[in-house]
């Protein structure tokens, strides 16, 4: 058989502000693969389907020089992020060919992976009758988020209140309805009609647009708050320190505030955090809280996404050359639901 | 016998900025009482012995409409604060004239005390043979501040590193003793040289004066720390955030930055909660931990004070007419050790 194209979505510039597709990111058709005579050398050879465009994306294009949670992309080479493929070829015993995995792996249509450690890879079990994207949202990584930080972090009781911002998002959403399952009265933030309207539809009591309605003003008259889950820091996370009880918990999930204009922010209520016997919980989902929840996830939440008891939506995008584009998009908060580049066809 | 002068500390006016004895408290010598003849309704009669000067008393000097953690205290009234204080006559069963009490109690030479509710007042055992004003500190509040705040969100590890702010005083030089003894690295810090002397003659590691030395700086050297006890906020807060590392507990028993000049603050590493997966913890001792730790403080700690292996100073200023300056004094940060009063001799 002869070579195929095997397109790719290089990292090209480090971005200052938002990231520029055509200049930060490239769509590049220069590279071929054979994929009957590749050498796998003891690993796999499989096949792109989908690929997440997340938000934290932005964070890993950054210079190597600065430190943080995340490594750095590297000039010249294919961005990468999770994604579910088929598996075409494998020299790993136990994976055969046919079978579909969700890890990470760069945006590129064919990938050669070495190996596939468990704890970055998950083989996907097709008893569950969801979509294979599912395993980008709610059976993926923002699922886990979700599941494992309310999990460990929330303590919640019935008839408490929570605050979830990012609420349409697919962890927003998650969180919601874990809250709701818990038997707690829940307000939830997001930046469209369209998304308050999902996140009524999941079953938030208190949805409004922050673009339009005063954070603060309605934390005031629906507060006060024994959980926020924060995506945005700033601003709203100084009005939650206005507003929380005696108690709160704090998730601290992202501060999207911070991702494209880092630098010195003012707040009026850090205080609070002593006064009111608030806790703080950052965390980063895989390295803290994965390898104790993992197995809970894969027993719990495939039947809870199945059944309809969690909901979730996703918005996909066709072909790989529309990456950069969704990685903007999804950096501006314009997307409308989790966001998913189908890369091919399962066939 | 006689009516006796019961002298007292008026709270006379709300401080804007730092207190002004004579103006926003008065020492007042206009009332009597009778000493065998004074109705105890049930209660008992005390004669003060001690009163501890803290810090928290003032945020109780405010508009009485401002919500907070502690009670305003009342114009025209006596402030009250921590005391030790001998009974005199008693009508409560189990209390004897001739024994010791510490709780709260007001401002003034002799007080009637309506009970002696376990979670308000400690009855004094002798067979530990430390000073009566010790159950000011390293045995009282401060020392309880110390003692369950660390056992409760420390999750010290030998071989790490703790910064404890305010390292001079009652709670921070317990709270250094306590980590050494968990055998934590000790940063500390404090605003004198006879501070930072006797930070370094309790254990710790680093000592330093954050008047004449960058704080950040030292942590950039000495760090990445592990655990932080705060008692400052603001800038030393955003340095301790900078330099943390990953999975890094914050402990929040005070900011003295906010209580003289509250107001917006500007913060360069709240972001750093979340990426390097932080918990920051504030607490009320009193409210939250007492209760359930009680037991094992007065259990364990008598025994560690009596031994010597937490050691403790103080500061004792004779007569309740000194309070007013001494009071401004502490919110200065110009007391050497933890400051008591002196209000009579134990005769």
């Amino acid at each position: 058989m002869p070579s195929v194209t095997n397109a790719r979505v290089i990292f090209n510039d480090i971005p200052t502000g938002y990231p520029e597709p055509g200049k930060t990111t490239v769509y590049d058709e220069s590279t071929t693969i054979d994929l009957d005579a590749v050498p796998l050398n003891g690993g796999v050879l499989v096949k792109t389907l989908f690929l997440s465009v997340d938000p934290f994306l932005r964070g890993m294009m950054r210079d190597p020089g600065i430190d943080s949670y995340s490594p750095a992309f590297k000039i010249g080479e294919p961005i990468y992020g999770y994604g579910v493929a088929r598996v075409l070829r494998s020299e790993i015993a136990g994976v055969e060919a046919g079978s579909y995995v969700e890890g990470i792996i760069s945006f590129q249509q064919y990938n050669i992976l070495p190996n596939l450690a468990p704890d970055a890879f998950h083989i996907i079990d097709k008893k569950h009758k969801v979509p294979l994207s599912y395993y980008l949202g709610a059976l993926g990584m923002p699922g886990k988020t979700a599941f494992m930080g309310w999990r460990k972090f929330s303590q919640a009781k019935e008839g408490e209140t929570a605050f979830v911002t990012t609420g349409a998002g697919p962890v927003g959403s998650f969180v919601i309805q874990l809250a709701k399952l818990a038997g707690l009265k829940v307000i939830a933030s997001a930046g469209s009609e369209d998304k308050v309207a999902f996140m009524r539809s999941v079953g938030a009591d208190v949805a409004f647009n922050y673009k339009t309605t005063n954070t603060l003003e309605i934390l005031r008259k629906e507060g006060p708050i024994d959980v926020y889950w924060d995506h945005v820091g700033g601003e709203t996370l100084d009005a939650a320190l206005e507003t929380a009880r005696v108690g709160g918990r704090f998730i601290e999930c992202g501060m999207i505030t911070q991702y494209n204009n880092p630098g010195p922010e003012t707040f009026k209520n850090i205080v609070n955090i002593m006064t009111k016997s608030l806790s703080v919980h950052g965390f980063i989902v895989l390295r803290e809280l994965d390898d104790k929840l993992r197995e809970e996830f894969y027993n719990v939440v495939p039947e809870l996404v199945s059944s309809g008891n969690i909901q979730y939506r996703e918005e996909i995008h066709d072909g790989l050359e529309s990456a950069g584009n969704v990685f903007l998009a999804v950096q501006k908060g314009l997307n409308k639901a989790k966001a998913v580049i189908r890369v091919a066809e399962d066939v």
